[in-house]
Parts: C-alpha cells; sequence; structure tokens
C-alpha cells in the first residue's frame, strides 16, 4: 500500500513523500479500514520533526484519524461489516491506504456528511468531548471561554459548547475571523488582535470552563477570568509548556486547573469516549448544531504541503488528506 | 468584656494588649458564646501584620476559632440551649471573652475533649474535611501526600486522611518531628531535612491527593508526586504564592491542581460544612482516631507571645489562648 513517510534524518516538510509499504496486520478485535481521507493534526507535525516520538507498540507512520471503508473485519463482536463507511481515531499510521483499528474505536460516518469532512472528526471531537464535558463538567447555562477559535479545536468548542446548552465567549486573532466565529454560533467574540481578553470577559462575568489550548502567558489570565469553582481545561500549550500562576487566586474562587491528552490514554479509555462521542455528539452533528468546518484539503501526496498549512495558522477549520 | 487589641499603628506581637471592649450585638439566628480559649491561627498573625484585612462586616478584632459555653441564643431553630459547651468557627473576633456566632456554625465539644482541645478544632477539621474529602475528593484505599505535618493542618490532614480509610506519605522536617509523625499513624514518613521527597514519594507509587499548606516550589514537585487523575488541593502557600508549572506533565497525568480558602466562603457555606464534620469527623474524633493535638497554651494576656511561638514554626500542633 502507499503510505506517507520522512525521508532518512529528515525533519521538514518537503522530507514528506509518498512510499510503499506492507498493510498493517490486522489483530484480533480490529478492523483493516480502506482510508479515502487522513486527517492532519499538529501532533503530526511534532512527530516529522522529531519531538513526539510514537508511543511503544504504536505505526511509526505519522496520522491519527482516518474516514473510509470497512476493508476486513477481526472480531467477533459484529459491530463492523465489510463496506461501512467509518471515521476513527488510530494509534499511528493514519497517513495510508489502509490502518488497522481497534473495532471499538470506529464511529459511522454520519448522516449527510462526506467521508472528507468526517475525517477530521474524531480527534478533534473526542478531545474537545472528553475536556469540555468530562473534565470541564460543563453543565447547561454555564458560560465556556475559548481561546483560538479558528483551530479545528477552537471552532469545535464553540460549536458543541452551543450545542449542550452553554454561553460561549470565543477569543481569535482579526476581525474576519471574529465574524466567521461569530457565525460558528458564539455569543461573545473578542478579536485579541485589538484588546486583552481578560477585562472583556469579566465584564460579561466571567467563566465556568476555560478550555484552553494556549497555556504559557494565558493560564494566569486565565485564572482571572474564572468565575468561583470555574475549570481550566488544558489541551495544547500553543504558547509555552511553562506557566506561572499564583495560588491564591485559584484557591479564592476553588478554581481548578487540569487537562488531558487523548492519545496516552488506553484502548478501553478511547473505546469509552468513542461510545460516549456516538451517544451524545453524533446526533448533534447530524441534526446540524455541529458543522464540521473543512479548511482545505490536500492530495495525500502533497502532505508536506498540507502540514506547512496548518503549521502557519492561517486555518479555519480541519485540514485533510484525500488518498 | 476583654479583647485582645493591637496597639493604634503597631504589627508585632509586642504591640497586642488586653482591652475593655463592650460585648458583640447578638443577631437573628446568632448565639453568644462566653469563651474560655481562642485557637491561634496563621490568618490572625496576616491581620495584625495588615497583610489579611478582615472582610467587610467581619469583627475587627483577631481570632477565627473559639471554645466556650453558650450565654445566649437569638435563634428559633433550637439548635442550642444556654450553657451547652460548644466550640465554633467564628468570622473574626475570637480573640476576646464574648463572641457573637451563627447558630449553625456551632459544634458540641466532643466527648472526651477539654475546651482547651476543642478550641483548635474547627478552623483545621473544616479546612481539612473541606480539602480533603470534598476539593480532593479523597477515597478509602487511595495515597494522601501531606507536608509540613507538624502543623495543625499537616498533623490533622494525618489523622483524617487516616481516619477515612487512605494510605498516608508524610513530610517533615527532622528525625524528633519525624518520629512524631509516625506516631500519629503516617504510614510513610519523609525527613526532608535529608532528602527531596519527590523520588521517595514516587518509589512509593504516587499520591492521589496531596494536600499542601507549601506552594511555591513544591507546586512542581506535587504535580511530579502524582498518580493518574491526582489531585493537589491547595490550602496554604508558606513557601511563596507563585510558582512555576510544566502543563503538559499535568495534561499528561490528567491530573487537578485546586484548593480553597475557608474564610471567604459564605455563612451558608460555613454551615453546610460544619454539618458535615460533625456527622463525618466528630464521630472519629470521638473514637479515638483523631486526637487533637495541643502544642501549647498561653493566658490571653500573652497573645503576642502565642503568635511569636506560632510563626517560629517550633510548634507541633494547635496553639490555644486561656481567658
Amino acid at each position: 500500500m502507499k503510505a506517507i513517510l520522512i525521508r532518512d534524518g529528515g525533519h521538514s516538510a518537503e522530507d514528506l513523500y509518498v512510499g510503499d509499504v506492507s498493510r498493517p496486520e490486522v489483530g484480533r478485535g480490529h478492523v483493516l479500514i480502506r482510508v479515502s481521507h487522513s486527517g492532519v493534526n499538529r501532533p503530526d507535525i511534532l512527530q516529522r520533526q522529531g519531538s513526539y516520538p510514537p508511543p511503544p507498540g504504536a505505526s511509526p507512520i505519522m496520522g491519527l484519524e482516518v474516514a473510509g471503508t470497512v476493508e476486513t473485519v477481526n472480531s467477533d463482536e459484529n459491530l463492523w461489516t465489510v463496506g461501512d463507511r467509518v471515521c476513527s481515531l488510530v494509534n499511528g499510521g493514519g497517513y495510508a491506504e489502509y490502518v488497522s483499528v481497534d473495532a471499538r474505536h470506529l464511529l459511522p460516518v454520519p448522516r449527510g456528511l462526506s467521508e472528507a469532512e468526517a475525517a477530521g472528526l474524531p480527534e478533534v471531537c473526542l478531545t474537545v468531548y472528553a475536556n469540555l464535558m468530562e473534565h470541564g463538567a460543563l453543565q447547561a447555562g454555564e458560560t465556556v471561554l475559548v481561546h483560538g477559535t479558528n483551530s479545528g479545536i477552537g471552532s469545535m468548542t464553540v460549536m458543541m459548547a452551543k450545542g449542550f446548552g452553554a454561553n460561549v465567549i470565543a477569543t481569535v486573532r482579526g476581525a474576519e475571523r471574529a465574524a466567521w466565529v461569530k457565525g460558528l454560533g458564539a455569543d461573545h467574540v473578542i478579536d485579541t488582535r485589538n484588546t486583552d481578553f481578560v477585562t472583556p470577559v469579566k465584564d460579561l462575568g466571567g467563566a465556568d470552563v476555560v478550555l484552553d489550548i494556549m497555556g504559557g502567558d494565558y493560564t494566569p489570565k486565565n485564572i482571572l477570568c474564572l468565575k468561583h469553582r470555574g475549570r481550566i481545561v488544558q489541551v495544547g500549550m500553543i504558547r509555552g509548556n511553562k506557566t506561572e500562576i499564583e495560588l491564591p487566586r485559584l484557591m479564592q474562587k476553588q478554581g481548578i486547573l487540569t487537562g488531558s491528552m487523548l492519545r496516552p490514554r488506553s484502548a478501553d479509555e478511547k473505546a469509552r469516549l468513542s461510545a460516549a462521542v456516538a451517544e451524545r455528539v453524533w446526533p448533534l452533528i447530524e441534526a446540524g448544531a455541529i458543522r464540521p468546518v473543512l479548511a482545505r484539503v490536500f492530495d495525500a501526496a502533497d502532505a508536506g504541503a498540507a502540514q506547512a498549512y496548518l503549521d502557519s495558522g492561517q486555518h479555519t477549520g480541519k485540514v485533510v488528506l484525500r488518498w
């Protein structure tokens, strides 16, 4: 099969090429997917650069999510049939024509969606659902603050939070993006090119949940934005791994700083999350309350360009490869 | 009545003196306590130094907890009768012969305890219960890490965690204190005069809950000590308000950094906590599983010396004033 490989010793986007490798083995409880589209994510870029080595046992090929068709099934559980149109989180190996996946991690392509759109859903839907609804324990009527809402995670957070009945304050850089985020359903959009977000958020009464991909200097500001018993859920650290915070500001509010990563979770945990997302998020997608946002679809042969485009931060929504 | 006052413009322990003031008014739903003993706490010292002004509506007199006898009752709820021996959290005003208290905040003097011992219970019991059991969500069989276990909060945490079925790793400075903490029931005691605590705690499998009065440079170390889904609950910051942490280390573990303060809580919240402590902690005290540790009892006239003693950090257990 064909797969996107990295030239020996190479770490730049230009070092990606389409090569031939053997199809993955399909272990017990697994399903082989013939991939039509592969989602492109930030960890793929880190893996290419050598700063995010695949965990033990994972495919050395990049790619954390795909959409396509069930090719073979090696499972007694009768969850899936050859020919089913599916999408799935994968434990690496998504940048390839075929990938083997734990049968419990598959999700159907939502009614009314293309496989290109579906390929960009698993990573962002599981990440946002786990962090917003589980770690963040969001309740209907609460207020969510979310940054960088042009990103895949940011835009999904706006829509999912609205879908679950929250008020949403979104930050983004630039007037054009601000208008776009408003169109996603955000109740308030703050253009951080014009203003710091702390005072506007406090003027709006603060946030019960902050879903944050920024970290660094944003974390102490997020604490200032919290309501009593508010939760900051860290899902990225674009602005830095390290952050300096003042503990009394967290304690005064009985605030919570937490976060999680998707990839290190066990297969059982991913199965549990996939089932929760199928039950609670898929209906919102099929009802049109959550609309997948495709930034751009690249040919698989142009994977390097796709990663460079994602890395440039110019996108709004998800970047996907087409096989 | 007599009360401990601070000389105009004075901020040192020598500026405390016994003066005459009028008895507090007893509002509806309140009880007047004739105080026999007043607990001495760190916030009293901060208030004396001018860095912790009493909140609006609170007594300007220091003192956050007392024991004594019910003198008058201005409440229809029949919770208390004149002559009852009680102890209570108070909203300031504890360094005096009489103090008016929300009737819902009173607790009986536990069976078998002196009023001197009881005077040191409310602040520490409510603080440790709220943070260990509610914010920390401690479950029986889990492991608690607690620092500075010669302090009132530290020693109570060791005993309460054991009382609720946890394993306890305690840190303390010095061999003598280490032996004393072992005697309180700690499963493992780390003498931080000899060794950093991170490696020993990790070797013991890590902590589900860290109850921390230290902050500063201890916070990133506490994160290193966490088990998967562990909780750090900040209740003090002896080593500094500011702390620098690495977000991925918290995210990898799905860890939680939180904390709380007792004094800013509403009267309703304190009533709820007092009831929870009466129901869940008082039986452990009356059964002898939690033994109040009195460091030293000072005459009220020596309140300055009592605060200086607490401030010196030489104590093990609670410091109390006798009227």
